[in-house]
């Protein structure tokens, strides 16, 4: 199988030296030329530019976009979109909107372009070394790129959840969830802190990720942002976000779905400049933005 | 090794039943008879009463206590303490409020008696096959029921984490976390669930459990549950809640610690009644009261 792939992004980069990995055929374009150079060493095909990375490709050319969501993503679609022929097929695996997703899904098929929505969790080192996907568009375009989407995942880690639409659909709530577990681990973490017991919190974290209801991948990832620095002394109290969590809080008011626990989350990282970096609430954002480091690969040095 | 155990509720017999597999000797004592007789057939040795209990212990002599928190462990406590004489070491291993043990530690001190904390999660089927136990007592006291603690636990699940009330304050804590945690999964799901896309919510899940950023043992026991009852039917929307979740706020404002989504996780359990069995927000409550009863065995059916 031969894929083209735009957009070499931290995520993007990954994902395509695992696919060469696992005997998918890339060409690659990226705006940047250093992880072009990168990929190429790992056997790509280097692409000139987008019409030379169509042309590439064997029909039904397939192509997969993995650029910042928005307007970036748009352009991209409608430069790809003047190479490509009746029956190619254009994934997107950015964290778009799924609304854009429904919008860009109906211009796409004017041209008789087939269409497929994927969301990609686990950050840089999952995109590297078996990724989650969640996968919208028509079953049979699905079944045609199952081989690819193996070659991507980590074992079983991938699923069709239904219409284009339905993967970005999908992988907001996800992303709607984590915000709110984030915040709810950080709370603790902050409570742990500020405490008179003078905790040893990278111990106590150790012991919540070994068989406690509450062992997960965040809270894993708590521990080792907190055993390298237990004060998070470099970490910044401003925590960023991308755009999912508001994504979700509005989707669930149009739904009728009260949602306090991710509102919060999210109203926490809009104020949270505001929280000195050596008070409690200030540790509590730190263990946020910890955890977006350790996972996302985000910048959140101060 | 030779303990005294008294409380044998699902908790309790459970990490005898696995004590007794792992060579500790268990002298054992419940109010009811039914699991004092499945202990007996374990290995367990039976008391007739405390005092038979304490009797029957070499000395110094070490009593785990497993009973609900509040009056009914005061009252064991003061139960106990007849019969322990200096240089007995009483474990407190319930859910106890951290203030409750610090107020029951001056008691037992003036008594010569020694007394530890142990807060235990993994519900009934970690107590079984391996908890994950948080301790706090004399480091002393520690090392010399290491080998009970390792019994007990899953590999490497457990922590010494300081002086008397460390353990329940930081199990406190997880429960608190666990909270928002569950609340913010809940959330998700129930926008899912409430979508024009017809999603199959025991697949995504599934798929969320695999190598995505929210994997976590409370997103499987959410998938397991949808997987048997995809409209959880027979669930309950009305969430119980046993105090951790309210001890951890109140623990939080004194602290000065602004914890929203501890707080609202909270909220929502409280209100819950009020929310109508077939409303979206009544789906989202049956997801909470359906993880409850994967991992604490609590009755969550209506």
């Amino acid at each position: 199988m031969r894929l083209g792939y735009i957009g070499l992004g931290k995520m993007g980069k990954n994902m395509v030296l695992r696919l060469l990995e696992n005997n998918i055929e890339v060409v690659a374009w990226n705006r940047s030329e250093e992880p072009l150079k990168e990929v190429a060493v790992a056997g790509a095909v280097v692409a000139k530019d987008i019409k030379d990375l169509v042309e590439k490709l064997p029909s039904p050319k397939i192509v997969w976009l993995m650029l910042p969501a928005g307007e970036v993503t748009d352009q991209y679609i409608d430069h790809v979109l003047e190479f490509l022929k009746e029956g190619d097929l254009l994934i997107d695996g950015a964290n778009s909107f799924y609304k854009d997703t429904l919008r860009r899904a109906e211009k796409i098929k004017a041209k008789k372009v087939r269409f497929m929505d994927i969301g990609v969790s686990g950050g840089p080192g999952g995109a590297r070394n078996g990724a989650c996907l969640m996968i919208g568009g028509d079953n049979n375009d699905y079944l045609e790129i199952k081989e690819l989407v193996k070659a991507a995942s980590a074992p079983e880690a991938f699923g069709y959840f239904g219409p284009v639409g339905s993967g970005h659909f999908s992988k907001m709530i996800h992303n709607g969830i984590e915000y709110g577990m984030m915040e709810a681990i950080a709370e603790g973490a902050a409570i742990l802190k500020t405490s008179d017991f003078e905790l040893d919190l990278p111990e106590i974290f150790r012991v919540y990720n070994n068989r406690s209801v509450i062992e997960s991948r965040l809270v894993e990832w708590t521990q080792q942002a907190l055993s390298e620095d237990p004060d998070l002394k470099e970490i910044s109290a401003k925590i960023n976000s991308t755009g999912e969590g508001e994504w979700t809080i509005k989707t669930a008011k149009e739904l009728g779905v009260d949602t306090p626990v991710i509102e919060d989350s999210f109203k926490v990282r809009q104020k949270s400049a505001e929280d000195k970096e050596d008070s409690a609430n200030g540790f509590r954002n730190k263990v946020v933005s910890a955890m977006r480091g350790k996972f996302g690969q985000h910048e959140v040095k101060k």
